[in-house]
């Protein structure tokens, strides 16, 4: 079970360091990424000319890649800010959209994990079973299954690059392989706002930045997404007000709101 | 005058199917456009890699294509695209975006009609002018004129490409060349928010997922677009909050509702 | 100090004139900046391909270039527009975001000056620093200091490219390199919206198409975005909430609420 005590530690953290979280991500969810980093309280930014991406990990603390609107200049972007920020040794978060949709993306996810591993994987579980089987379709960016569906698949995920996957769902699973760490909380209004699995990646950055143990870091930030999103939706008419409600829970969640809510 | 048996049957099935559409549409709307989608019922993806656009047609019910930002790399995809769809025989929806703004655009729109016929064409109606026309001049990417001063031009289209023509503007117009249906529902604050045609195109793309005849669909989707544009604006206190709020009833939408509004 | 008066005529100008402002921005910030444009009363156009952003130009009222995402075909295609607008000499608002975070943003800032001097430059005290300096480094894209911190960088820069300089922060510093103007409005949760100097600089340029004086047109766009600012921060919860309620409060801002709030 998720402990409040190192939820609530990692939060502060990362809200007393602002830590600034590289990203490239696609086109969809910019402007919601970096809301929901700046309203938990990190810093984002976002580039993605291979002139100035090395330079821009180089002042980093976390790097998230996001493959959700890919094209070949910003693939070679990510792989070089992969590079530089494995030689760094900060946190890497690397999020598969569409993995399994087209051949494109699973086999440029393939190239990236190959260049660097990162350090956290991030997808949903059609996402994840395809990186582990190349046999395995995605409906587009979306996913049926559930997180603990693809238990197997993200356990040899994460042996195969030596990291930590979190596979999104009603319930996210989080492992290294061989501990499991599960978050129940989240509301199922929350999938009908395009681009919380990049908002999840994003805050994944971020709290990987402040707690150097990516299975902690990983289970607070899905338990803080999780928590804010049910009582974001308790706020909410539908999936329009969700999204800005959940950024104005992010900037004020409490530790008795997390208290009260974590599963 | 628009049956509100049709409408809803139209949305309901909508609902059921839940439609992969595939956008290639501006960086503008992205994320509002596929939040649109999420909350009618549909599921969006973006992708505009020319490595993978026709195997995203591959999966897709429908092709949306708007060119509100292009790029001679855009364009290239796009065409791909269209031909791909045509080829697989789903719909397909163009939205000339600032035609007659520029040659580029206007000559952009031509290349692309000319590559592969779309089944429905949504702009406003100096676009639509402007496909007609080229003589005819856009001023940005706003129109001063109405749905229906553009009738001559959206019959003239709809023949010449074999396809269904929506001159969205207080009324909007849709047209096969024979036939014409009005819709009259709609805000005057809706064009205070930015890329809500785009949002109806998308829309659109949906609505002709589900039901077969492209002038049907169209009508379905604008109704729907101006009923809850009148919801959502009288919930509102401008722009700002008219945006979330059409997404959220987008999402609720009831048949009372509509069967109230409709005109 | 402000003058009431000379605000308010700007604004009514603006909203009367409905000044076409040709924006090539960033990614994170096109709707939101589309949205304020259109909120305001002007009206927003997003082009950025080399093939039609002199025809585009050919149009526009005002020139907004921002380098938040930039990449080599987006700048060579800013240097066209800016190049194209100094020609026809409408307003060029320039917007050096992260200038000082990395040597490529830095150097085509110096590029970009060089090439065709802007009417009036924005950004945050770091950025305005590094551009005066080379020296000088930019945490990300997010500045530390106050605009007062940059007054010996503001009026040097002005001097050097003969234009205005504005330098947000808690207090707005605007200046020829003569005089000075200072903005007291504003509001602390605001920088925890991403991009609200874009859009203060996307304001800049409207309202630098309605006033010919430069000095005069950005103090009243940064007195209504910092008025408007302290509204919607009232009706917030948080920065989500008040990224949509600055947009409701472009729209409905009244010569009372203004005059009631200016400092």
């Amino acid at each position: 079970m998720l402990q409040i005590d190192q939820v609530w530690k990692d939060l502060e953290a990362l809200r007393l360091q602002t830590p600034l979280v590289h990203n490239i991500t696609n086109f969809v969810v910019m402007n919601n990424t970096a809301n929901a980093l700046l309203a938990i309280g990190a810093a984002p930014v976002m580039a993605h000319a291979v002139e100035e991406v090395e330079e821009m990990v180089g002042i980093a603390s976390a790097l998230v890649i996001n493959i959700g609107t890919l094209s070949p200049a910003w693939i070679e972007a990510m792989e070089k800010a992969m590079k530089a920020a494995a030689a760094r040794e900060i946190p890497i978060v690397f999020d598969p959209v569409g993995a399994g949709a087209t051949t494109y993306r699973t086999a440029t996810c393939r190239r990236l994990l190959d260049a660097a591993a990162p350090t956290i994987i991030r997808g949903n579980a059609s996402e994840i079973m395809a990186l582990f089987d190349a046999g395995v379709t995605t409906r587009g960016v979306d996913s049926s299954a559930d997180g603990t569906d693809a238990k197997t698949a993200a356990e040899a995920l994460a042996k195969a690059y030596d990291c930590v996957v979190v596979v999104s769902g009603a319930t996210d699973l989080i492992t290294d392989g061989e501990r499991h760490l599960l978050v129940l909380n989240g509301h199922p209004l929350m999938p009908r706002v395009t681009g919380l699995g990049c908002t999840a990646s994003a805050l994944v950055g971020a709290f990987a930045a402040a707690n150097p143990d990516p299975l902690l870091a990983s289970a607070s930030a899905m338990a803080v997404m999780g928590v804010c999103g049910e009582l974001a939706a308790e706020l909410s008419a539908g999936p329009g007000t969700l999204q800005l409600h959940l950024l104005d829970t992010f900037y004020s969640l409490t530790r008795e709101q997390l208290a009260e809510r974590l599963k």
